[in-house]
């Protein structure tokens, strides 16, 4: 019976999927995706591929329960070698990957600088494919928070910085758990995981 | 044990619950809502409710696993008396309803007259909540599809526009009997179910 | 005196500067901007390109006083080869070309398939440039309008379809002639020239 | 002729006519946007009103030549009080008020709390009435800029924050003096202003 499918995965230990796919020019990217990555580890049992557009194929978004996107925000929006691996290697699995969770983050020059219009535009690739994306209404400081994906300006230096990417791998790892898997003990809102500073 | 309760639900026979909430003030997007509700009601088991944001309270956002979110595209957006629901009803329930679905419609003037980037606005209210929000890959038709939500010009009339609404109710309780439920076999990957006219 | 250059410019016949700037890969894009560039000639001494991403370069940017952007609407999007095209190309020319018009124009697979959101997109490109950007009030037709730019299913081939390609290129050639030019008579609040079906 | 309107209004005194209308709960909009207009009368000649959306009517709107529209974030897009000025009040100027500049400004409970997709909201409706709308490539400080908008966490207090919400509206004085009243002079690209920091 299918209703058991997440629980079969939990026994046999093959749980949560996660690929994190990015783009990075500067190195900026690169190094929030592997605290994304890092984040995404923070539950028991999942899978993490890290992989840039060169390294991913068709077959690591396929594998994948959940994917976190990171692209730069380059002109207000998606760098073009981002786009470039979703409109020239994705095409044939349109209409097959729906249901997949599906969350984005990005890097851009300063605050205020399009970053979080660019998360926007990379779920709207995923949603576009069918996924369900999502936001994070937790704050991981004072004035610090990842609504609508991760946004940086520059790099992750202090520690806030650091923690808004792994909270998001986090949290899509634990959608990935309860949506996927079944696994209701992972719900945010009962699992006494921290989500707030105050 | 948690991760039996969506099969616990089905059982019981008490599953998905689904709230069409709307703003309507020509009564175009009363329709849509309508024909919304009617769509979710096609997945055996869901449990729907349709609101205007004048009956609706609080209490039937808790209540849902999954919510249709409609207005009319009113200067490009979401029209105030939508906004006041959430800016005043709303904030006490923030960070306490993560993790239900959501997904929008709106009625527009004319056919590029803004209802995609109101559909985005009411997405993007509904990921502040921590929802997980979706658009459809489907066609409903030739030319006609509501990959960001379902939009219109005006009221539902043609066969199609009908159509859209409803597809997009029951891609809601669909979502909400895979991720919620645990009903693998409401998968729109392998229920059968037709989404494309092709 | 700069103040009279826009005059001195309308004297020597040399005014109005209009760069249709397009990608296309079905050619549906490419017929919606050799109307737009239809459009814009409709306005007396405007000189107008009309040019490909492959076609076109820098200096045809930094040549134009205004622009119209027009990009197929790919998962949701800006095609890839567009970005490229401003990634690549145009990063030199940034903060250097601040007040150039721009406005936008994209062919979707179907109606609610993202033209809207493209649109959106290709303007906060020409955004991040300084550029002034506009949609238009105006309806072509009952129930069609190109409030954020133009956008179409498919090609264009319906009247009301022509014709909202042809108006956004009308009204930057107007915007041009008014706000570059000073030419106050093509104002399209006062210009007499039809806006509205009714 | 009308060519020389702005010339004129430069002889007579009575130039660019800037409009900063917002709404404020907390105050921290309230003063971002007293800082907008301290900002528009850096550049001579400018009338400067400052309004609340509860002391602001049609008639202000009309007067102005180019607005600054401020929200808060509230649940990741505009304040339905802000909103509802717009719904209510403004619809029978519709059609009528085109060609005015506009540019937008945010207060947001944290970084990455949604004030872009806020600011792009704003713009969206100044662009449904016809307006030209702009962000500013400027950076104000390092890793600090205003591309779409002033975006800040909460009040203004460090000078960069101040100075983005200055720079606001110095900007939307300039590009009035420069479309409106053909002031070349005042062109950002030729004025010798200070853009950024290096």
């Amino acid at each position: 019976m299918l209703v058991f499918a997440g629980a079969l995965r939990h026994l046999m230990g093959t749980m949560g999927k996660i690929l994190v796919l990015y783009f990075s020019k500067s190195g900026n990217t690169a190094k929030m995706a592997a605290e994304v990555a890092e984040g995404a580890r923070r539950i028991e049992g999942t899978e993490v591929r890290l992989r840039s557009v060169a390294e991913a194929g068709v077959e690591d978004v396929q594998w994948c329960d959940g994917i976190a996107l990171g692209s730069p925000t380059n002109m207000g929006t998606v760098a073009w070698e981002m786009k470039q691996f979703w409109d020239v290697k994705m095409p044939d699995s349109w209409g097959k990957i729906d249901g997949k969770l599906g969350c984005a983050f990005s890097s851009q020059g300063g605050w205020g600088g399009g970053a979080e219009l660019t998360c926007q535009a990379l779920q709207t690739i995923l949603m576009n494919f069918g996924f369900l994306v999502f936001g994070l209404p937790d704050y991981v400081a004072h004035q610090f928070t990842l609504h609508y994906g991760a946004t940086l300006a520059g790099e992750p230096r202090e520690e806030r910085e650091v923690e808004a990417c792994r909270r998001l791998g986090q949290r899509l790892a634990e959608w990935v758990a309860v949506c996927v898997d079944g696994r209701r003990d992972q719900h945010p809102l009962t699992s006494g995981r921290k989500r707030f500073p105050w």
